[in-house]
C-alpha cells in the first residue's frame, strides 16, 4: 500500500509540476496541453502495473464505483493525490512565476461546471475502459489514450475553465495562488460527480 | 445492441463537441486537427471492444460492405451517430461563439468533393485494415492509426474543405449553423461514396 | 503481387498527397512534418501485413539488402512506389497553388547530401530494426517509430534540404514542379546510397 | 559487447544530432521539444532489443543501480554516448550556425539543478518501469513513453536549464560550443545523481 501511494505521489506531483511550468512559462498556444497529456501519459505507463496510475482523485472515485479500487484504498489514494499535488505546486512556485488570482480573466460558472463535467466523465470512462476491462487486458495503448484525453480536453475548454479534470490539478493551481477558493472548489467538486458518473456509466456500457 | 449504441452514441458526441470547440474557440493553426484526431483516437481505444468504435456513418457503411458490421445493425449505428453529433452541437453552441455559415469561406465544390472522397477513403481503408483484419488482430496500434489519419486529413484539406470525413460531423456542423445544408449534405454523401470504395478496396488488398 | 503493389501505390499515393497539401497550403511551421509522419505512419499500420509498407525505393532497396525483400520483387515495388508518388503530385496541383522551381531557395548541395543520407539512413535503419528483425516481432510500435523518423528528419533538415529521405517524394515534387531535375535527382540517389548503407548496418547491429 | 556499443552511439549520434538541429535552425517554439522527444522514442524503438537503447549515460547509471545493466558495461556505453554526442556536435556545427555561449541567457544555477534533476529523475524511474520491469514486459510503449517523458521536461524547463536531461547531450552543447565548461558540468553530474537516485527509488516501488 505504501509502495502505491508512493507512485501515486511521483505521478501526481509531475502532472501538477508540468501543469504549472508549461502554464506560467510558455502561458499559452499548443503547448501547454500537450505537455501535460504527455506527462500523465508517461507517469500512466510508469506506475500502472504498481498502483493503477491514477494519480487524480476523481478518476480513483471512479475506479470504487466500478469496482477496480477497494473502496477502503480510496481515502489513501487522495491524500498521496493531494499532497503530490500541493508539493509539486511549492516547486512551480520557485521555478516560474505565477500569475496570480487577480489577474486571471474570470469564468462563467455554469459554463465551467459543464466543461469540467464532461471532459473528466471522457477521461474516466477512457481510464475504464482501456485501463480496467478484461476485454482491452494487456494492451499498450492506455496511458496515450489516457493522457490524450487530457489534451483534447484541455484544448477544448480553453477558456471556459481551467482543465483541470483532476482535484489535484484544482488544488495545486489552488497553492500556487492561481485559482482561489470558490472556483477550485467549484472544479474539484465537479470532477468528482463526474469520476462517479463515469463509473456507472462504464457498467452500462461494458461487456462484462 | 442499446449497449452498441450508447457506446458509438457518447463517442460521436466527444469527438463533434470537440470539432466544434477546438475549431471555434481557437480557430486555426495546428490544435483542431490535432485535438479532433486525439479524441477520436480515444474514443476509439475506449469504445473498440465494444461497438467496434466507428463513430461515423461512412465507416458503419465500410464495414458493412466489407462484412464486420451486419446490414441490419447499419441503420441503428446511424442513429447513434447522429443523434451523438447534434447532440454535442448543441452543447458547442451554449460554449463557444460559432461562426455562421454566412462569413465562412466558400468552398470550391469540386475540389471539396475530391478531398473529402480521398481521405474519407484514406479513413476507412485505415479502420478497416488495422480494425478489422485477421492479420493485425490484437494489435494496440488501431485507435493511433485512425485518429491520426483524420489529423493528418484536416491538415492536408485545410481551406478546401470542412475536413469532416464524417456525415456525423458535416450534420453537427450543420445544426451549429456553420455550414449549409448544400455543403453539409454534399460533404456527408461525398463520405458515404467513399466509406463504400474503400470497402471494396480493402476486400481487394487484403491478404483474406 | 499485385496486390502487394497496389498498397504500395496507394500507401505512396497518400504519403506525397500528405507532402504536397501542407507543404503548399500550410508553408512552413510544424504542420507539414508532423502530418508527413503521421501519414506515413497510418499507412505503414494500414498496409504493414500485406506489402510490408515501404512506400519508398530507399527502403525497398534497404530491405533487400537486409533479406526481407526478395531482390526480384524491387523493380514491381519501385514501379508501384514512383507511381503513387506522381499520381499524388498531379492531384496536389489541382488541390493546391504549387511554389514553382524559380521561387525556392537555393540548396548548398554538399549540406543536401549529408541531411538526406544521415535520416535516409536512421528511416532506413529504424524501419529494418523494428519491422523486419525478430526480437521486435509482433511489436505495435514499428509504424509509430517509422513515421515519427521522417518528422524528426523533416524538423531537422529544414532548410538544409527538401527532407524527402524517399525517391518517390523526390519524384513528386519534380512532377509538382517545386523541385528541379537536379536536385531531385541527387535527393533520390543519396536515398538509395542511404539504404543500402543502412541495410549493411543493419546486419551488422542486429542479433540475428 | 560492439554491437551494443555500436547501437548506443548510433542512437545518440542521432539524438544530439536532432538537438543541435532543431534547436539552432528552428530556435524556440514547440518543434525542438517534440522532435527531440521523437528522435530518442524512434532510436529507443530500433536499438531497445540490441543494447536497452539507453543512449544517456544517466540512463545506464540508472539501470546498473537497479541491475539491469552490469556495472562493468557502464563505461563501455558511456565511451560511446559520449562519442555519439561528440560526432553529432561536429555535424552540427557543418549543417547550422550554432548560437555562441556569450550570446546564451544565463541559467540560475540552483534552479538549473533542481530541474535537471527532477526531469532527469522522472525519465530514469520512466525507463526502468516501462523497459525493465517484469509486470511491463513485452509491452509496445516503452519508446513513446521515454522519449516523451524528454519532451515534457524540455516543455516545462523551458528558461530555466538546457532540458538536456543527459551527460551525451551536455557534451554535444558544450562540443558546438553553446554551452560553456561550468554549466555543461554542473548539469552532468547532476543528471548522474538523477539517474543514481532513480534507480534506488525504482528498488523502493517496483512489485519486484
Amino acid at each position: 500500500m505504501l509502495k502505491k501511494c508512493l507512485v501515486e505521489l511521483i505521478g501526481t506531483f509531475f502532472l501538477v509540476l508540468t501543469v504549472g511550468c508549461t502554464v506560467f512559462s510558455v502561458g499559452g498556444g499548443a503547448i501547454p496541453a500537450i505537455a501535460i497529456g504527455f506527462a500523465l501519459m508517461v507517469m500512466v505507463y510508469a506506475g500502472g502495473h504498481v498502483s493503477g496510475a491514477h494519480y487524480n482523485p476523481a478518476v480513483s472515485i471512479a475506479a470504487a464505483v466500478r469496482g477496480a479500487l477497494p473502496w477502503k484504498d480510496l481515502i489513501p489514494y487522495w491524500v498521496a493525490q493531494l499532497a503530490g499535488g500541493a508539493l509539486a505546486a511549492l516547486v512551480v512556485s520557485y521555478l516560474v512565476v505565477v500569475t496570480p488570482v487577480e489577474q486571471q480573466a474570470k469564468f462563467n460558472i455554469p459554463a465551467l461546471i459543464v466543461a469540467e463535467l464532461l471532459f473528466t466523465f471522457a477521461l474516466c470512462y477512457v481510464v475504464l475502459h482501456t485501463a480496467t476491462d478484461k476485454d482491452t487486458d494487456g494492451n499498450s495503448f492506455y496511458g496515450l489514450a489516457i493522457g490524450a484525453t487530457v489534451t483534447v480536453g484541455a484544448f477544448a475548454t480553453a477558456g471556459i475553465c481551467f482543465g483541470a479534470f483532476n482535484p489535484a490539478v484544482a488544488l495545486g493551481l489552488l497553492t500556487m495562488g492561481t485559482a482561489c477558493w470558490k472556483v477550485a472548489g467549484i472544479t474539484a467538486l465537479t470532477n468528482l460527480v463526474a469520476g462517479i458518473l463515469a463509473g456507472c456509466v462504464y457498467k452500462i456500457t461494458a461487456n462484462e
